[in-house]
């Protein structure tokens, strides 16, 4: 079992409009609620692709008990956390003339200590029969980053991979617990390092503790390093055009799912070397065909052609 | 008891962000929810400038639950009946640098056609037993413009006098059909007339056989027309900035506070006169003082102030 971890769910609405306008008055058909946050997608697209996963994530009230109706319908398995504080929301709004989205995130209620403490024990615990863990997203007021590394330090200390794909100072925690992954984007990695130079930015992770980084790069594909062998660049030689969102949630799940079958990434053998490949070829892969879909957690059912249009190659860096 | 009649109720979400900007992605505040729908907007100026009221709507879904909650924490009397869609959404978008609102509203579900005549049926019941009725707001689909004409004559007939504000066919069925009042704004009033000045638009709904007709023109004030009497212009001599959702709500709320006292006004007593007068001074101040507040449904302590200001002329017409 694949365990998602969504610290911060969120019921994600999406409307439609003709045109957006500030200022004025619009009307939208009626709109669409999905249980959301970047693990729940995660798990979508894992239970997609027919993986066993379990999403783990919290509720409250009304906007919660809408999550979980449709979390329910979609047929995940999954574990919820009830926490007093309500389930934030997250509004997508699709302008149909320009084929633009706008998105407005609530930040969310703080946790009280007990549900924070009941929500770390209950990942690990779960974590500790997983084959792999992916921990998604922002972390709620109140979970701190002290608290993401500990529960990352966890389940590496007792042999499960894990994925972070955070931003701030829940990415630099998540590096220094020794994560075996992470997945940031460029401005997120920038944000934490003060490079603009992904590469750069993502040689910090690795010595602060990460073992593998990926770094996605919106229409520029992706980056893979790891602390041993020459950085992989991966790339379609096509532009896709649609929804960038749940794009990196697809990359994280195919990190997860390389993960999942035990092969060591950071390894020195030929079966380590197509791993690191396959893993740069699939996240470029899954990526681009979630950027087709119109909600997160959805995989264009091209991605298997995708795959073979993927080039992978490495990096030969100046280290004079 | 006044009876307010909401036919498309929506679940109203305020969401406030720094700026909004098409294309990007913006973190807010949690959001508020209220029960919504301009006949609920009305009922909440009567019940808190103390009058009798009760609300009238129908709810469904998750998003019912929710009005129905607010709702009940309001305090407002009220009456839901329960259909099979979900009740809509509307969000307001407030750009706290520009000062601005992006408004967007869901077009909702239609009404099975045994609970649109389940709600006619309980509008005409307890419109019977009411002081005066305020039907509010758009038509949801599925409810026609011929229902609400059939309801308002069935009030008007059986002598309760009905504020209609509404748009489109909707509006011009409830003038054939002898409201009290009509409320339109100056657009409305120029989309079902074709006439860009409100006076010559008036006096069409006048003439299909509406008893008053007050039109809002934003800024500019408002103008009380009848079949008998000169116009009436009324308006402040001072622009008030802020947020109009929910001005013309608060004008519907004064003609029907007013025409819950019995009066009528298009007699030729000076009684009558008066009347007309103070509807047209209390309806100016009662709107501008909703612009003064965050969200319909609420006047500003200072409407009372405000009505003292209000200038109310009437219009010399040109009759050659």
């Amino acid at each position: 079992m694949i365990l998602t971890v969504t610290l911060n769910p969120a019921l994600d609405m999406t409307w439609h409009v003709d045109a957006l306008t500030p200022g004025a008055t619009h009307r939208a058909p009626t709109g669409s609620s999905r249980a959301g946050g970047k693990g729940v997608n995660v798990a979508r697209v894992l239970h997609a692709q027919g993986h066993e996963v379990l999403a783990l994530s919290t509720v409250g009230g009304a906007n919660g008990a809408e999550f979980e109706t449709e979390l329910r319908a979609s047929g995940i398995p999954h574990r919820l956390i009830r926490v007093s504080a309500a389930t934030r929301r997250s509004l997508a709004i699709v302008d149909d003339t320009r084929g633009e989205t706008t998105v407005l995130n609530e930040r969310g209620t703080a946790l009280a200590p007990v549900q924070v403490a009941t929500l770390a024990a209950t990942a690990a615990r779960l974590g500790h029969t997983a084959r792999a863990v992916a921990l998604s997203g922002s972390l709620p007021p109140g979970f701190g980053p002290e608290q993401l590394g500990a529960l990352v330090a966890e389940l590496v200390g007792a042999g499960t991979p894990v994925v972070v794909d955070t931003s701030g100072a829940g990415l630099l925690a998540a590096a220094r617990a020794g994560a075996t992954a992470l997945k940031p984007n460029s401005e997120e990695l920038a944000e934490v390092t003060g490079e603009r130079d992904p590469l750069v930015g993502a040689r910090q992770l690795l010595t602060l503790g990460a073992q593998l980084v990926m770094v996605t790069l919106g229409r520029d594909g992706l980056l893979v390093l790891d602390r041993m062998h020459a950085p992989l660049h991966a790339g379609l030689p096509r532009t896709l055009h649609g929804n960038p969102t749940g794009a990196g949630d697809a990359a994280v799940a195919a990190i997860t799912a390389v993960l999942a079958t035990g092969i060591r990434l950071g390894g020195d053998s030929a079966e380590s070397a197509r791993a690191r490949e396959d893993l740069a070829r699939r996240g470029t892969a899954w990526s681009a065909s979630a950027v087709l879909m119109p909600h997160a957690g959805e995989l264009s059912p091209e991605h298997a052609v995708l795959e073979a249009e993927v080039t992978v190659q490495p990096i030969e860096e100046d280290l004079s």
